[in-house]
């Protein structure tokens, strides 16, 4: 895999969009690993704008990961009655329902597509699937290597089939989003281990394990397990490169805290530390807003709890081993990870 | 740990109650594993009657498995609404509610000890922590090996502290009741990968690996993790010694049928695969009375639908990797297990 991806350990940086840019991703690439640019929340200019940031500081391979989704038709009855639930906490700092948000996350299409060809991106990996099979097409003719995520077997022999050259399996311990795109069914997302060692077994693609990878002796069970290499997000999330904000950082340092899956802040399921909205609304809303819509909502209640320390309102990305987080350079703890120190 | 307990090779038989006895237990030993007879749901003569069979079959070591939960007060408005909340079954069915029942499942206590203590079984584990310390010495002073199970990097450090001489990491993919006596909040359960790469790192007393295990290959993962050992259950559960009803082995033969947690069939969190029961109700339904009174109503509705081969009122125990199901005998399986083939 090291090969394939011009990398010289097997360790990918997960993309996070949101709380990550082009800096932790080069600061990953100075220590071997495969640094990631979440562009699934970024316009066209900001997407160009990493990408000449990251060539200016590393001459590394680099990860540009988009999500695929379909967007959906709007549909004003669930956004009112989803505002309707909020209104509680509308009242109580004095905000209002906003009118519109550029926040939005996009699936990967033709314009995105013009806009980073110049650069023929070595890596590129999509999160829900892949895109429509022109476009997907259009990326490997650049040469691009492909990766998406698996989060069940079904998945992963879907990816194989058409067309990924490498599959991420995203085990049910990992933060964010989960990948899931052939189901909705939360009961169908299994561990990290059935899922590398299942996958192992009928995929001929490479495989890269997620989901609650810590240490080197992870790496190697991994290995072990059938896996070419690893993919670690939460443990990057303390480092100095990082763009994770105060209380989300703050919320990341309690070992103890708890993860759960929820809805509540997209409209699709990720796995984050519980916080005050989980707590009232329940980790999964079942009227919430279709992806990527219910985030309209909560973000000026998000903007105002925060202005005050308070993490009530946002998405605290979490997978459900923080063990391996450290407050240091991300390029100090990909060695960490690699060379067991 | 094979040295420990007197064994050949480092695989467990998850004791498995309601779906196994003696005989699967003696065909695991016999191929140098440890078999486990499920105690749980006995009487003391039937608890009894399992040893003397299985000593009659086998001079090998086996594992007696009890549970030691606290009985709750008996909450009679919580079991009329739960009656009240299976009616429409009752109706559908032409059925009444049960007067009582004795497949309730009780904690080990000094009667237990009573018969058992003249066989001194070599292994006890436990489900649901560790009965009360002068108890436990008891079982102790025979010379017994104690085993229980940890859900969480928390309660694997207190079974260390508190007398068990091998913990059972349960990660969140095995099958039947979550182990869980330190918490009832069920985003504490994680995956077995990060629970036994955790647990290796704080503990000092041998580790068991169990959850989604099923190959050769998943046990040499788990030993490089840190595990002395796995326990399997699943896997075991279409054996020809496996006592499984012909509902339960129908379904696991389904490998796509998805697998939740739920407290529907006994009060406690438990995981099974997906049926109406809990299609219906929800997986996890807040109002099902205390661990284990909920089992009570649903008996006569679970012994109709399975006279009419339905699974609709059956508990499903099954882990999430059900890939290692054969339907051979156990001493067979073992052996595949252990050899890789």
């Amino acid at each position: 895999m090291e090969k394939l991806l011009g990398i010289e350990i097997p360790i990918i940086q997960a993309p996070m969009a949101g709380v990550q840019d082009w800096e932790l991703a080069a600061a990953v690439a100075e220590a071997g690993g495969l640094g990631s640019i979440p562009c699934g929340m970024l316009s066209p200019g900001q997407i160009q704008a990493e990408i000449e940031a990251f060539k200016a500081h590393s001459n590394k391979p680099y990860n540009l990961n988009f999500f695929c989704h379909t967007m959906p038709v709007i549909d004003k009855n669930k956004l009112a009655a989803w505002e309707q639930t909020l209104s509680p906490y509308y009242r109580e700092f004095g905000l209002s329902p906003p009118s519109g948000s550029d926040l939005l996350r996009r699936p990967f299409d033709a314009t995105v597509a013009d806009i980073i060809e110049p650069y023929a991106p070595p890596v590129i990996s999509f999160h829900f699937g892949l895109p429509a099979p022109e476009l997907l097409q259009r990326v490997k003719s650049w040469g691009a290597l492909v990766l998406s995520s698996a989060t069940t077997v079904e998945e992963g022999i879907w990816l194989e089939e058409n067309g990924a050259d490498i599959v991420v399996a995203q085990g049910y311990e990992a933060g964010g989003h989960r990948g899931m795109f052939l189901t909705d069914d939360l009961a169908s997302q299994i561990g990290v281990f059935p899922l590398v060692s299942q996958l192992a077994e009928v995929l001929s693609t490479p495989l890269v394990a997620s989901g609650g990878i810590s240490s080197r002796k992870d790496i190697d069970a991994m290995v072990r397990l059938g896996a070419a290499g690893v993919q670690v997000g939460t443990s990057y999330l303390l480092c100095r490169e990082a763009k994770t904000s105060a209380v989300h950082r703050q919320a990341l340092r309690d070992q103890r805290a708890e993860t759960a899956i929820t809805n509540l802040f997209s409209g699709r399921p990720a796995r984050g530390i519980r916080n005050r909205l989980m707590e009232d609304l329940g980790d999964v809303y079942d009227a919430a807003p279709d992806f990527p819509y219910a985030s309209l909502a909560l973000a000026p209640l998000r903007q105002r709890a925060e202005s005050q320390s308070s993490s009530d309102f946002s998405p605290l990305w979490s997978g459900q081993n923080r063990s391996g987080c450290r407050e240091i350079s991300a390029t100090e703890l990909t060695k960490v990870l690699w060379q067991g120190i």
